[in-house]
């Protein structure tokens, strides 16, 4: 249960405080260069400490690749990538080695096995998100050979909301700490985070995904249609709440003539005039951008006493510990990115195989 | 890929317009009492021409069981059920064989596949959505026996919304026509549905879904996270643009001090005060109720003309014939019943094997 | 579980005595024109009352196609085809609901699922067969676009053992009812079979499979080795107690020296001398002919008293009745070739994204 | 495609020459003692250089646990192991690099790929077994909760057979270099192992393996019978060639009134008379022993010059070089094991959830 795709597939295993975390990729296709510095260039944008609105823990996060590649290209075998866990401290959990905190994983770990790992929360952390962006960025790789490109972006902080992704220039996004293209827009994000943590709190936001320039014909229906599968990866992201595509949740109180889009001819291209779609209709995708948004709720760990009760069913104490974000979007968005490509590449594969 | 689910698991067949749809479920746990008459009742709940505010289109929606049960009883093996398709009027279609109607899967279907069954869209239709409801039926026979229900109802029609489930007795669901239990929401959203459908146009909606009584414990990590694999099913049916889950993307405005909900013991259980997780906590249910909504866009098809081009890209017009929902939300709330009950079956049983 | 492939997949189902049995063929590549004279064909050759060496049960085996097609053409949707069964007899069964035949599979499905269908061997009954022909028959339509033929003839019955294949003309297996291509061997087969049948007993026998110009480079490391595939594939047949493919068991008194394929250029292709690999290496296929052999137990049902115990447990006698095969090897010969045609099927497709 | 199993589950990397091989497993039960000197014991019997009839190249196989335990027991999470290739040679190699082996996967891989790692055969290379051997053991831990056994031993080298396995005590196995619990057989069988690598040749042979006190009711109808997914299991294991299981090829000799195998009560248990069905019936374990031969071909390097192409298609020869095994049987057998185990660890998972 711990892989995700159909034909680049993807297995990850790790603990937060274990002595690794890794990732075996399956069914990357031969002959793909692997630019071991691009991986690492995504790593980074995921990692720990970057700034001072995330987390101070430090982690290299350096990667090693132990197998599928021969003179720098893929071979078709399984690509195993290892990420060793170096700055652990995982004494700093010895305080709720028996206690559930609130809304972390701690209670339902232990309900369901019987047993828990309970430094750092585990499995549960989101330090496995790593692997998958190591696995995203070869996915990036083999989707940059088809011009398809998977860009993310925070377009909300709290209450602070970025204009729509038509009027971003997404090219803009590294340019601040917050990952919002827009920097009038992120420069208030950047203030409500660092006043949120001096209040020793957190908050939730909103990441966007948008997909450009995507084959026509992508998306298995019908249980499998292009958003769907988006939305599932998407949902399996630690702490996200919510994921919508296209005129999403807003669309609902719309007319059928304002929705839809009418379709044109652009040469030999069929074109929509409008995008409620999002790039995608009857699972599949029609060639104009993809774009969906992905809620995240505010981080569970704060630096505040918390009532809660242990594993004696007792009532207890459970007091803000540790190094955490005060706001996790900043470091989602190449999170989010890496599961998008993951998506798109498996369903390019599956795309190879429709027709006679 | 038209298959759904690991261990309690479907696969559907049948276009809109071709002899059948059904469905096989495999992996049914043998001595499962098959009560057909409840098979039958949710088929009823979805077909159509319930009332004014649904198609008009007549099918019986019989079924057949083709195989799997002895003595009323599963056995084990897959079991087998095809619902015959009536009222077909193909020729209503003929209009549409080489136009591209907006914001259907016309057009992508033809791009992928090179070649689609053009009658009441083929296998895009919603029509496939009768075979989950049969299968989803079954999985609510099996969640009968743990106590589990899994109820939906309407909780939003264009921009009518419905109070929060906890002040709603679900039991009233079927009380009306629209299938919202708050009897004076109900009045407001059938009468907008009414002014919709005389304006030969269409409206969107929100279904939402509520899971009571849910065993602790379900739900894999990483990528199978209860919620998760709950979106990924929502996700697949048709016409659905989101799905949040909990606090959803209301929660993103939240602080962790706010949004964190505490545990508290209730004589042998472990309970939370607030449930702003939605009953899931790191992918796992906690017992809490699990509730989630799910956005529906307005129908594709509207009485109206609509510009468009054809299979050789030129220009057309296509006018809004046939007979079609002005709203889709009725008609959904036991789909998504279905799909949410079919999640539910596949993650008790998986949860059979997490410990030695 | 009733489901089998990756890309090419097909999930049955069915019981011998039900409404009917049936199969989904999902993954069928879009714009394969469905010969549905050819399936027919197939089914023919599988089906019961051929000639007085197979069983006197008449059944039509008439399929119907309820999905997947327009206009001969298969749309990429799922293909649900559906065989009725007519000539059920269900009360020659009624002697054998409590008690347990021996080398049947009654007591094994009453202890694994607590209650059986005990009409004809319910879904062990070898009647599910007809449906892996169906769908093998579009396999093998899908693979005569490639020039790749499967092809399948009884080598052994009892003693009586045929020439290699390569000294066959194969194209003369269907001139004899026991589907042996060499004249001579198979007038001693029928004639052995017959014997045995007048015996009121039954007798077991080898089939041969044989694939040509199959495309190098299929089958996938490591586990879904071409021929593992294969293997795992016929090993689910009814009545099947062994695989080898190329040298088989007897390679194993080989020295590698006298095993090892030398290869040469012949032309552009590269060749093999020998073909003791079976046209397999490293579990991909090296272009030279697959070839394998199935061992088919004698069928458990004779026309004798034989001691077993009943379902509680009680010594008991079951008493040979019903209408049976005295040798199972003629009419298994189709359902070999539709096994092997739907492995390659699948692996011609995923083959289809190994490369960038 | 580098993942073997639906519950137990695992996905093996690494190529012969990389930095390491290794396994995640995946489904592995929570609450499992890992008892990792146990896991080194079958690695040692594995691993290369144990006596004059193996290959002398030096691997320690020393293994190391990444994740999914806590205080030696299973987390439920996934388990990855890691093994670092150390005696690589590379070197060895350069000469094999545009020419194909005969009868290795070098020119599959070659016109699969499109390009591969040469370098001792890369992930063709029977290394990669050693990951599988670390799994099974974990699976054996597993099994050994339910008293059922897994045993294997060498019962055929090149002609030299051994009897039958009911006349052998299997806990002389590992007695013996060759793994044949028969000492006087053993003798013969390490004679011509010898007297093989001195001619600078290989020679074949059988692996029996044997399963005791099996659960009744294991194994999925109908395509992933116990026998089938054995069988899968087996032919994926490099240089095997062939699989059978209780009377196998020689049962096809036999008449239906000699092969049946009589049920008789003995006490509550049923059991059979005799075990022509090798402890499977209609694909289900019915509790007597299972029991099946694994045809292992010669080893395809030989200490010899041989005729062959390189990768421009011209005639070449290929010189025996390197350090390999004049016969494989004996390390096969903890291999057989290991694959074994996983089938059957896995099988147990998923009979859990036959019934309500």
């Amino acid at each position: 249960m711990n892989t995700f795709g159909n034909l680049f597939r993807i297995t990850t295993f790790g603990e937060s405080h274990g002595a690794a975390i890794g990732v075996i990729i399956d069914g990357c296709p031969a002959g793909l260069e692997i630019d071991e510095d691009f991986i690492q260039l995504e790593l980074n944008r995921r990692k720990p400490g970057q700034s001072k609105i995330t987390t101070q823990r430090k982690e290299a996060d350096q990667f090693k690749i132990l197998s599928g590649t021969i003179n720098g290209k893929a071979t078709g075998t399984p690509i195993a990538i290892v990420i060793e866990n170096e700055d652990q401290r995982s004494k700093d959990y010895s305080h709720v080695e028996h206690v559930f905190r609130p809304s972390h994983a701690d209670y339902t770990y232990q309900a369901k096995y019987g047993l828990r790992d309970h430094r750092g929360g585990g499995r549960s952390s989101a330090r496995e998100t790593a692997a998958r962006v190591a696995a995203g960025a070869i996915a990036k790789l083999f989707l940059m050979q088809l011009d398809i490109t998977v860009q993310a972006y925070v377009s909300q902080v709290g209450n602070i909301v970025a204009p729509d992704y038509q009027h971003l220039d997404l090219s803009k996004t590294e340019d601040n700490i917050v990952r919002c293209p827009d920097a009038a827009t992120a420069e208030k994000m950047i203030a409500l985070i660092d006043d949120i943590r001096l209040q020793r709190d957190t908050i939730g936001g909103v990441v966007t995904g948008v997909i450009k320039n995507p084959v026509v014909g992508l998306g298995e229906p019908v249980f499998d249609k292009l958003h769907a599968t988006l939305g599932y990866a998407m949902l399996g992201v630690n702490a996200v709440k919510g994921f919508e595509y296209g005129s999403g949740f807003a669309g609902v109180t719309l007319k059928g003539s304002e929705h839809n889009d009418a379709f044109y001819a652009d040469g030999e291209k069929i074109k929509t005039k409008t995008n409620h779609s999002g790039g995608v209709q009857g699972g599949i995708s029609n060639g104009e951008d993809i774009y969906f948004n992905v809620a995240f709720k505010p981080v569970a760990t704060i630096m505040q006493d918390q009532e809660t009760v242990n594993d004696q069913g007792e009532a207890a104490i459970v007091s803000g510990k540790g190094r955490h974000d005060p706001c996790v979007v900043p470091r989602a968005v190449p999170i989010v990115e890496a599961m998008a490509a993951l998506v798109m590449a498996d369903m390019v594969l599956l795309a190879r195989t429709n027709k006679i």
